[in-house]
Formats: structure tokens, C-alpha cells, sequence
């Protein structure tokens, strides 16, 4: 764009959208600046906004705790919420981590909640008072799904999706809903609406996506519970960057369902919760599925929350593990983490026994397809809205990757013989889970990573089979054991490159730009898997202890 | 075709695999002559093939007394495989039930079992030496798999279904493959391969479709066990005409693979069980979901059965019930048995509420679209094959329904928001299932109905909302109480016809043709409802013995 061009006709749209959202936040909650130089958590604690005891619910790690304290009438649900409210007001300004802001809503609801609470005695559902925020792809009737689309800006939902009127029967309160990517088919979420969110933890990193908001404001503890969507990694990998516990699980767990469904059958897109312990991904869990969401979802399978088998075996595990699927080799901090887990558990008595990766590219390429099928059509449509550029690295079809109906038909078979194949390795290789990396990387710059060869092998590969797999926080990224230069790391100095995308990932390597950011594992669980996962993770949280 | 016209090119195919099909039955079970004026079980009883006791076994109407006999060594596998090969045999010359006949196959399975209880004292699987027939849909290595067309005969099959696979893991011995309508897509199985199944009990009347061969053949006791599929009434259609019990289930409880895999995303076809008793439909589901179906099969979901949502309630039910769906008015034995079915529910305590059918249509207007989105390409490719032509009535496409990739996704989504409604209206009602007609007609001639406006929406509609429904006799037609011009059936002989196919419906009503034909009643469960529908056909049962 030269001098002389003239503005796009949708920028007029996103700053009156952005005009407004900002207008969402009371001035009091207003930083006089953004400061440069501090982390993220640092400025909140400092900026006065917060008082001590609503810095100190904010930080909280357990659902349960809070909602104690709710159900004891020791908080009331208008001061938890004002105190995430204020938190989160805050985190956006800092990471651009929301989109939707309805605080005032939110109070108006809370406020109903302690009445209730005060008048009956009893609590309005198993999240009674909790501030939970969901990410910009479902609907909350009255408010915008732009989904990250400028053409999507002002046309309110005339119907909440599925997720958000049980949470809200639930007793909790929403409060904001979360950035993505335009498309939210890309890892680092970045959109013309909204603008860039960054990491909670470090302003020159991604916060991950499609559910990088989500990963951002709850890092941030501008949230403890969030609802999150995955299709090839977008609830784990956000995860992942924020080192928070999650369950990305099979289809037909967690409702979901929204304004937004295209494409739904070829991958199933799936919804799941994102916290800061494991305890609240289960709390959360068991609570969702004790309401019978299949009563309201047509797409929700009767299983309640198998408590027996998401409890901590008494015998010794059997997992799995990779530490490099062979496509993308592992930077340093990863590989170690993946060591040091494989070690614990093997000092604790379990056994830990390698598991194959020949199928993974195969897979990968599968899920890449089958993601491409409609040659970047509806991209095209929602783009032509408003005539909105398409954003550069988003995994997004070509007119040459459309398939036909006879094409799709011939993928859905082939696919149903891969998962065939893969069930029957799984089942021979007898594991409690799968522990792996969630992604070759540790973190990377915006609009970085999106315009090179992105490999998503570690985690799109569990969608196309539709596995459940649970993250779990293990360790941090460290200047002196992952040095590049140090000792330890000759195997990575040698590493010879094998494809563009893991001659990226191993070049953008940078210990300086990464340390301290959290590594997380990833623990796959088989097809509607969530509570082996949730075992063997409780494990894993035991030997790292 | 005029007296000039070559034979069709495929004829001689047809001629040589039938040639193939009745060498497979030793001369010994070959009837002399085909019986025209009597009943087929009469034939059966009087050829003097079986013995006695091969007769008391395949009359047997429980599996779980065989299963007794066969693991206390009361009977050898081979013996009662021997019964069942006989009976197969006769039912397939009177009712062309069959399509592939492995006896020998069978027999040396059934050897093995007894070898192996011998050996070992221990029976091999729930189903121990229990011969169980698979409609011909699925795949057994080593067999055609033709489905009912022409250009697959001679074909064999590279791997078994994992149906298959599984009931031979569970004991159960393989011995005949059933007939069914060429492309499926019809409720009256005639084929060019393998001709005109008829009804078990009147030569005058089709067995149904698309599992008809399977309910002509447990209809004569050539089979206490068989697998059917059903996509829009094709397990509960021909049990209905044959007056068996059945389970077509929701999408994952049983296993569903085949080699013909088409179109499985819009509307699912599913696999049941079909059978002489509930108690066999209850113990057959119980044997295969411990089985763990889930390991084998990538379409099954982790539910066990339940036997104590399938267990008979304490307490008093509340059901919904249709007479009449509002399109297609029922003939009167219908009619009548569900009046009596209301009547002993009420008499017996039970609340039995009226249930709307505004939905109705709607819903089978989309299951239609559905179903004919290819436009009938896969069949005209299956016809093209040999140059077979396409048979009259089938449910199959032509071009104008075609539907593009943007019309499937658009019917998907119209699909869900259905599914959204109908379910609230589900929930809502409070009920522990609902009983309705299986179809709105008693029985008709081979070829008739299926050139009629067919309507199947008393079956398809639970298809398009995937809920599970379970089938159960409840009395015969009655040359007294169902004549037409009798007392009783003044509504009957005054009803005004509303559409072509209540038309045809009501005046092809015959009860000389009909009467003692069995009655069955649905007993929809809800989605994965399979054992609350067990449950309530449970109750059923118990008011009307």
C-alpha cells in the first residue's frame, strides 16, 4: 500500500469495533500506559488497580477453592467477578488476549447469583459465582462471533451455543470471550479485528492459537477456567505456551456446537477446558458431564465422567513415549523435558516403553487434506464480506487442494482405514497413554512461525483420529541446561536438518528469546480417552513433585 | 426385451453364481419339489430333513438356553451348527433368504470349538458354538460381498467386517450371508443376483428391507441370531413382517465397517441385532459391547451395556405414544395393537402420554434429501459395472437431487438445528421412550409397494436423529377384529386419504392377505437409548403376556 492508497473500506469497521471494546473497560481499569520493560504478571501486581485479596483470588490455581469460598459465602460471586473483571481488563490491554467484553452483564448476572445464594442457601449449580471466559468461536446470544472477521463484526448471535447456556445453568459467569487467528486455522492468533495477542509471559512471544486468547488470559489469571476449541492443536498448544493444564478430547464429550460448523465431518473440531491445575480440568469435567449435556447437545455421547478410571491407579503405569516423531527434531528444553519425565517415571517403577511414529506422517497428511478440502472457500466468502485480505500462513485451502464429493467421499474412506490401522497399534502397544511433546518448539516471535512450513504432526495427528489428550505443565525452559552452546546439546549442534520445517525449527532456536517459558507434555489417551489421560497425568504430577 | 433381444451380458454371471449357491447345499437337504400351498414352517417341519431334536433346537427362541445346552456339553457346536445348516437350507429354497452358504466353512469352525471345550473345559467366548447369520452387507474374507449387485459377484472379499471378526472372537459360528434389496435402498428384498426373498410365513408377502433375507431366515428358524443394518427401518422393517425382536442402535454401539462405505456422514447406518426373543437382542448386546468392540473398531464409542438402565423399573413408566403419524394413516391391525398396547400400559399403572408429531415430516423431508444427495451416482456406477439395470422403487437418487459440497454442508447444518429441536422437544416430553408403529402397513406383495409413493417415515426419522429404538411383536392381524367391513372399523372405512401414499397404504389393506401376520411395535429410546428402550420393551412384554 502506497501514500496515495486509500484506506481499506473495512477500517472504518474495526475502529469503531475496537473504539468499543475498549469503551467495555471502566476508565479506573485503565493502564496510564503500557509498559515495555515489565512482564505481564509483574504490571498487574504493581499497577494498583487490583487490591491484595483480589490479587490473591486471581492467582488462585483451584476452581474448587474459589467455589468453596463462593459456596461458604466467605467471597460473593459480584467480588469474584469484579476482581476478574479488573484482572482481566488488564491482561487485554497488555496481550490483546479478548474480544467480546460484557462486564457489566457479567455482574448483573453475578449479582443474581448471591441473591439467590443469600434468599435459598443453596448454590445455582457445581460453578456457582466462578468467572469463566470462552474462546470467540461460540455464541452468546447479543454479542458478536467474529470468529476474527471484520465481516463478522455486528451481527450479534441470536442464539448462545450449547456450551454457554450450560455453563451459565451451571452457575458460572462469563464475563469476556477470547482471541483467535482470522480463520483460527493457524497457531498464533492475529487477526484484523482484534489485533495481535501476545504471550502472558514474555510480549515478544505468541500466545499460541487457535485458542491463543484463551491460553493468554488465563496465564495471565485474568481467568482460571476457560473453554477452549481444538482442531489440529488449538486448545493444546496454547497450552503449552502458557503452561496450563487442558483436555482436548474426543468428539462428542463437550458440547459443541455454534454459528461457525463448517467443515465439521471431515476432522471434528472439539471443545475443552483450560486451567491452571489438573484438579479444575477434572472438576470441570465431571461437573459438565454430571448436567447430561446430551440432553441439550445433539452431538454429546452419554458418558458421565468415569471417576474410576480417572483416578490414580494403585499399580504401576505402562505408557508410551515420544520424543521426536522424526519430521521435526525437538529444541533443547523439550527434549529434556520429554528425558526428564521418561526418568521419573521409570525411578517411581512404571514402565516406559518407546512407541513407533511410522504412521504420523501419514496421518499428518491425512488431517492436512482433509483441513484443505474446500480450497480456501469459505475463507474466500468471509474475507469477501467486507473485502478483507486474507492473512498470510493461515492453514487454508487453494483452489488445487479442493476435493470433490467424490474426493471427500474416497479421504472418509481412507481415513477409516488409518484409524483401523492406528486403533490396532494402539490397542497391541497395551498403554495406560501416550506421553509426547506438544510441539517441537518452545515459542516464537508473531507472525513467525505461520509464514513457514508450520508442521502440526505432534498434535493434528489426535484429531484425525479423534484421541483424547490431556496437557500437563512439567518444566521451564532453562539458560544453562538447554544452551544450545552447552554440554549437553551436541546431539542438537549435529542435528542435520530433514525438511524445511525442521531446518525453521531449528534455526529459530534461541534460548535467550525462550528461557523461563513453560514445557508441557502432552498425554494422549485413545479415543474418548479424557479419564486415562487424566490418571496417568495425575501420575506424571506425582513423580514431578 | 422382445423375443429378438440378447440375453443381458450379466445374466450368465447371475446364472453361474446361483449354480454356485445351490451346490453349496448338499443334495440331502434339497426339497423335491417347492411346496406352493403350504406354510413354510410346515415344509420345514414335514420334510423329514431335520431330526426331531434339529427341529426343537432351531425352534428354540432363546440363545441363552442353546448357549446352556452347548457349554454343558449337552449338545456338541457341530450338532446344532448342523441344525441351523439344515433349516438354512430349507428356508432358502422356500423363501430365497440366502445369499452366500458356507456350510462347510461353519462346520469346521464348529469342530473346532468342540474341539477346544473338549481340550480344555472351557467355552470360547459368550456365544460358544452358537450359529449366528450376517446380512449381506458385511464382509467375510474370503466371500463376495455383492449388496445385491451384479458387478461385485465373484469378488471375494480381502478382510472380514469387524462384526465379523467379532462375533468369531466371541464363539459364535459364521455359516450363511443374508439376502437383501439391490442397493438397500428399497423394504422388499429382490435382487438380479440372488431374486425375491419372501415373508417366513405367507409366500404372498415380501420379508422386507433392506435386512430381509435375515428376517425371512430367523423368521423360519434357519437362524436364532442374525445382524441386520438399517439406514431408514432396514433391521426394523422386516422384523416387524417377520414379528422379531430388535435393536437398531444408535451410531457406535455396534460395530459398522464394510467394503461399502458410502455416503456414512449424512444419515448413519447402523448394525443390530434381530431375533426370536428381547432377552437374545439383551444378551447378544451385553456379550459384544464386553467385548470391547472399541479396541477393534474405530466407529465404536466405550459404552458398556447398561444393564441397570436396561433392567425393568420399579416404578411406574411414563411413555409417549403415536397412533398415527398424520401422513400414512395405519391399517387396522396396527391401529388395534397400539390401542391394546395403551390400554395394558394404563391398566397396568402406566402413564401413556400422546406424543406431537408436527416435527415428522420435516425431518423425513431431510432424511430423504439426504439420502438422495449423490444424485444415484454409486449406483449407476455399481449398475455400469455389467450394464445391470437399475430396479424400479428403490430409494436411490437421480441427478436433479445431487447436492454440491456447499449444498451438503448447508443440509448438515439444517440437520443439526433439526436435531437441536426435535431433542428439546424429547427432553422435554419426560418420557422413558415412545411406542409407535414400525410401519403403517401390515404386508404387501412382492414389487408392489415399492413402486408406490413410499413413506418411510415412521422408521427414517430416528435414522436422521440417530436414536435408538427397539422392535417388539405384540399380536397377528385378525381376520375378525381387522376386517375392514367390520364393527370396529368405521373410522377406517370413512377415512379421507391425504396423499398419494395414504392412498396406496389404504387401498392395498387386504386382511385375507394379511391376517395372522405379526404386529410390532416400536419402542424409540432417544439417542443411545438402547437400554431404556430395552427396559420399557421389558414392561411391555410384561403387561401384554
Amino acid at each position: 500500500m502506497t501514500m496515495n492508497d486509500p484506506l481499506p473500506a473495512w477500517k472504518p469497521t474495526v475502529y469503531a469495533k475496537r473504539q468499543a471494546q475498549l469503551a467495555a473497560i471502566p476508565e479506573a481499569w485503565r493502564l496510564p500506559s503500557i509498559p515495555k520493560d515489565i512482564d505481564t504478571l509483574t504490571s498487574i501486581r504493581t499497577c494498583g488497580i487490583l487490591t491484595a485479596q483480589e490479587l490473591q483470588w486471581t492467582e488462585a490455581t483451584e476452581t474448587t477453592e474459589l467455589l468453596r469460598l463462593l459456596a461458604s459465602r466467605q467471597i460473593s460471586a459480584v467480588q469474584l467477578t469484579t476482581a476478574f473483571c479488573k484482572r482481566a481488563a488488564i491482561a487485554q490491554q497488555l496481550t490483546k488476549c479478548l474480544t467480546e467484553i460484557f462486564f457489566d452483564r457479567a455482574l448483573a448476572h453475578a449479582q443474581k447469583l448471591d441473591e439467590e445464594l443469600e434468599r435459598t442457601g443453596k448454590v445455582t449449580g457445581p460453578l456457582h459465582g466462578l468467572p469463566v471466559s470462552i474462546k470467540d468461536r461460540f455464541d452468546l446470544e447479543g454479542f458478536d462471533t467474529t470468529v476474527g472477521w471484520v465481516g463478522l463484526v455486528g451481527k450479534p448471535a441470536k442464539k448462545s451455543s450449547s456450551i454457554a447456556v450450560l455453563l451459565e445453568s451451571m452457575g458460572a459467569v462469563l464475563y469476556v470471550k477470547t482471541n483467535v487467528p482470522q480463520s483460527l486455522m493457524m497457531s498464533d492468533s492475529y487477526n484484523h479485528v482484534f489485533g495481535q495477542s501476545i504471550n502472558a509471559f514474555n510480549s515478544k512471544l505468541i500466545s499460541g492459537g487457535s485458542s491463543g486468547g484463551e491460553g493468554a488470559l488465563i496465564g495471565t489469571g485474568g481467568s482460571i477456567l476457560g473453554i477452549g476449541t481444538d482442531i489440529g492443536g488449538s486448545i493444546r498448544i496454547p497450552a503449552n505456551l502458557q503452561g496450563l493444564y487442558s483436555i482436548c478430547p474426543s468428539r462428542g464429550r463437550v458440547p459443541w456446537n455454534c454459528s461457525f460448523m463448517h467443515q465439521h465431518y471431515l476432522v471434528p473440531p472439539v471443545a475443552g477446558p483450560m486451567a491452571r491445575s489438573l484438579s479444575s480440568v477434572e472438576h470441570f469435567m465431571h461437573a459438565l458431564l454430571a448436567s447430561e449435556p446430551w440432553t441439550l447437545d445433539p452431538g454429546c455421547v452419554p458418558i458421565p465422567w468415569r471417576t474410576e478410571l480417572a483416578a490414580k491407579p494403585a499399580r504401576k503405569l505402562r505408557v508410551g513415549i515420544i520424543h521426536d516423531d522424526g519430521v521435526v527434531k525437538p529444541q533443547p528444553p523439550i527434549a529434556r523435558a520429554m528425558r526428564e519425565v521418561e526418568q521419573k517415571l521409570k525411578d517411581a517403577g512404571h514402565e516406559v516403553i518407546p512407541y513407533p511414529t511410522t504412521l504420523h506422517e501419514e496421518g499428518t497428511a491425512l488431517w492436512t487434506k482433509a483441513i484443505l478440502a474446500d480450497g480456501g472457500q469459505h475463507c474466500r466468502y468471509l474475507c469477501d464480506i467486507v473485502g478483507e485480505p486474507l492473512i498470510e500462513g493461515m492453514v487454508v485451502g487453494t483452489p488445487e487442494d479442493e476435493l470433490s464429493v467424490e474426493e471427500r467421499e474416497k479421504l472418509e474412506e481412507t481415513k477409516w482405514t488409518y484409524q483401523e490401522t492406528y486403533l490396532s497399534q494402539w490397542t497391541s502397544h497395551a498403554i495406560d497413554a501416550l506421553l509426547m511433546p506438544v510441539t517441537p518448539w518452545v515459542g516464537y516471535r508473531p507472525k513467525s512461525w505461520v509464514v513457514s512450513n508450520q508442521w502440526l504432526g505432534y498434535t493434528a495427528l489426535w484429531n484425525l483420529l479423534d484421541y483424547a489428550a490431556v496437557t500437563v505443565p512439567v518444566t521451564r525452559a532453562d539458560a544453562t541446561l538447554d544452551d544450545p552452546s552447552g554440554p549437553e546439546q551436541e546431539g542438537w549442534r549435529g542435528h542435520t536438518v530433514r525438511n524445511e520445517a525442521d531446518r525453521f525449527n531449528f534455526e529459530q532456536y534461541d534460548i535467550d528469546l525462550v528461557k523461563d517459558m513453560p514445557i508441557t507434555v502432552q498425554v494422549v489417551g485413545g479415543r474418548f480417552g479424557e479419564e486415562k489421560a487424566m490418571a496417568v497425568a495425575k501420575v506424571l504430577e506425582e513423580v514431578l513433585r
